[in-house]
């Protein structure tokens, strides 16, 4: 039997102002599932927004606090951002890329949505003016970056990686890019919303194909080493991080503290571009801006700077002595969000025994690893039923099909399991299962 | 004679990449002001950059150090902001405005830079789509704003207002928006650049035309009662803070911390929306971001969501804090400021006993009053001429004709001035007055 039953849900829905709850946005999605939990007592299982579950790092935290005290909230941040930042961005490239960005070209954003708003302005004015390219997803991906093209009126195009694995992704890439109109390839790696990984093979297509059609990959690092099939843990020792700079110069790199230090509520993260990117000569800003027309210097001062002037300056500190600490083996940062993993590898366990399926099960030659998100599916059930049965069963996640995908099948986000749940979790989907025999 | 000599400022100009001194934007400005500074040891009077002068306000810090400490930094902020800005900006408004805007319409911004951003967007995008309306510039005003609209291809007319003071602004208004294109007003009040205050007709005038021509008022208030002609500083009680949010329903308020309380490094500021204008329906949003198209959430979630994902949590606490006690009379930002006002006194002195004139003297009835900026010109120069000339004595300021100003002068910024610089200022004024006989 359901926990909730359909009048319920219904009544959810139109509360709060949810036209279809089978394509619910994430925002909408956790309205409901707050509605329900408030008017019943009955908890629910939250696996809809990836928000961090574990406590802010105390490091970044101190190291804010010092900064407040130190009075340097009253000027204006260095529209490039502040030295220290800088500097400890392009070590942490170094430690755990290795990677050689210099530190001029390492430009803090309020959060990688800031940064992705920029980037996306960057690359489709970089070629001409005042007409802009257009974004190709390699989808499943992160739906506010469509939305912000969309605020932007930026075309974009996109296609699901699951028949395109491996070596069959350049035929396809090659295909999008033929006729020239796209300025940028995003992705994000690992992968929100299916925790798949690019392998190198992959990476290095990408990589190849962006510089023969001179198109800039935005590389979303914002799980940066939470793949936990390797460990990735230690700077300056191999293996690094995978990652698209290994195969191009046209790239951009976007490094969330969200995820790594559950820092998400402090709003900061990082642009890390190309050096040769950095000081390519772009015709089009110069006709646009009235500026010299430079990548790096035109991105800073012209772009991002006039859209929030800067990101608050005490929290690049904090942002700073974290990246520092990292270098320094101080702060482990992978073991610290070890926890995503352990939640996944049980959440899953307790879905696949009772009937469910992994939707995007493996890489290319690999099964996938555990972390912050899954894929899963249900048999002879379509994503938008599944995501609105599991909300009967008091489990709320989100249809993939708004993320780009094709699979039928729903995201689940580990971040707020908590160790009592999973038992109820485990009840819930055994009666789930007996319902839908 | 002069302290810097052609050769000198010609290499401070090259060697920052600064292709024309006169047209210098406040980056360029600062950047040769440093250089001159740094090479030859001789202090520069820096009255380019408008960053505050005085120290940060202690309760804010203090307030966000303990948000920091409470570890709500890990959680992304709600969209529409933390509850506690939400409720002491409503009452912030009635306080010193006397104006009721309820706290769902206060809705938090990464500086009033993103604030300006996020409206411009909303306000050229909400009559049609993908048509975007104008922006009407009551000049002279803040160049960033429309650097801004360089990045989004908005279109833009501009006017001076120096000669349509008082009643002639209805006409010149009038003429400005019966072509129906114009989307959004906007102005600075009391003004960047020129410390020209828009005295009540003219406001009545703004506001009445806004209605008529269904046009949206942008009215940016970063120097929130710092006109130093009137005492403000006293909450719920007469004379209030003059706002075009008396004369009609179309209006956003900027407000920023920035000024007020020093507070310029941790980015934070509001947008407060009219509740009717919150609540209007705008058939264009729904068709461009697939939303109920009603301009408060498309604003909140659809747009400004997209750009920052919030504000930093608890920098937004740290200004719930600043606004509450201000409400409660604890803190005095008025007369915390008020050096500004002392500053401008004394330095529109010496400048005026060598021969300067206040380039915008009056508002309708009324001499101008001090605080943060002041207008410079010089008999028999140029705008151009005089910003040059005064660097080469050592004096940095930026050309009015960068903000849209048909007059020949400067803008000069108080907010660096120190004790020990007025003698020195003196010594090169009197210097400047006697080469230019």
């Amino acid at each position: 039997m359901k926990i909730f039953d359909d009048k319920m849900v219904e009544e959810a829905a139109r509360v709060n102002h949810v036209a279809d709850l089978s394509h619910a946005t994430i925002g909408e999605t956790l309205l409901v599932a707050q509605y329900l939990e408030q008017k019943t007592g009955i908890p629910f299982i939250r696996m809809d927004q990836g928000s961090p579950g574990l406590p802010i790092n105390k490091y970044g935290v101190e190291a804010e606090k010092r900064a407040l005290d130190s009075g340097i909230g009253s000027q204006y941040p260095a529209a490039a951002g502040v030295k220290e930042l800088k500097e400890a961005a392009s070590e942490f490239v170094k430690a755990f890329l290795n990677i050689d960005i210099s530190p001029r070209a390492c430009l803090p954003t309020v959060g990688s949505v800031a940064g992705s708003f920029g980037s996306f302005i960057a690359c489709c004015q970089r070629k001409s003016y005042p007409q802009m390219g257009k974004v190709l997803f390699i989808d499943p991906g992160f739906p506010i970056q469509k939305s912000q093209l969309r605020i932007l009126g930026i075309e974009w195009k996109e296609f699901d990686i699951f028949p395109y694995r491996g070596e069959a992704l350049r035929a396809k890439l090659e295909d999008e890019l033929k006729d020239g109109d796209v300025a940028a390839i995003v992705y994000s790696n690992p992968n929100n919303p299916a925790w798949i990984s690019l392998e190198e093979d992959e990476l290095q297509i990408i990589g190849e194909l962006a510089t023969k059609h001179d198109v800039i990959v935005m590389e979303d690092l914002a799980y940066f080493a939470m793949d936990n099939r390797r460990d990735l843990s230690h700077p300056y020792v191999e293996p690094y991080v995978r990652t698209v700079a290994r195969y191009t110069d046209n790239y951009l790199l976007m490094l969330s503290a969200s995820k790594i230090f559950s820092y998400a509520g402090q709003r900061i993260a990082l642009v890390c571009i190309s050096d040769k990117l950095f000081d390519r000569k772009c015709p089009a800003f110069a006709e646009r801006y009235h500026d010299e027309g430079v990548f790096g210097p035109t991105f800073i001062a012209s772009i991002q700077y006039m859209i929030t002037s800067g990101c608050t300056a005490t929290t690049q500190y904090g942002y700073a002595e974290m990246l520092r600490l990292s270098c320094e083996g101080k702060i482990n940062f992978v073991e610290d969000t070890k926890a995503y993993a352990i939640r996944a590898e049980k959440m899953k366990r307790i879905f696949c025994d009772n009937g469910f399926t992994i939707t995007y099960p493996k890489d290319v030659t690999e099964t996938i690893g555990d972390g912050f998100f899954f894929s899963l599916s249900y048999p002879g059930m379509s994503g938008s039923e599944l995501v609105k049965e599991l909300i009967h069963y008091g489990v709320s996640s989100i249809n993939l099909d708004t993320t780009g995908s094709l699979q039928q099948g729903v995201r689940a986000c580990t971040s707020r399991m908590r160790d009592e749940l999973y038992s109820v979790l485990e009840e819930r989907m055994r009666q789930f299962k007996e319902d839908h025999q």
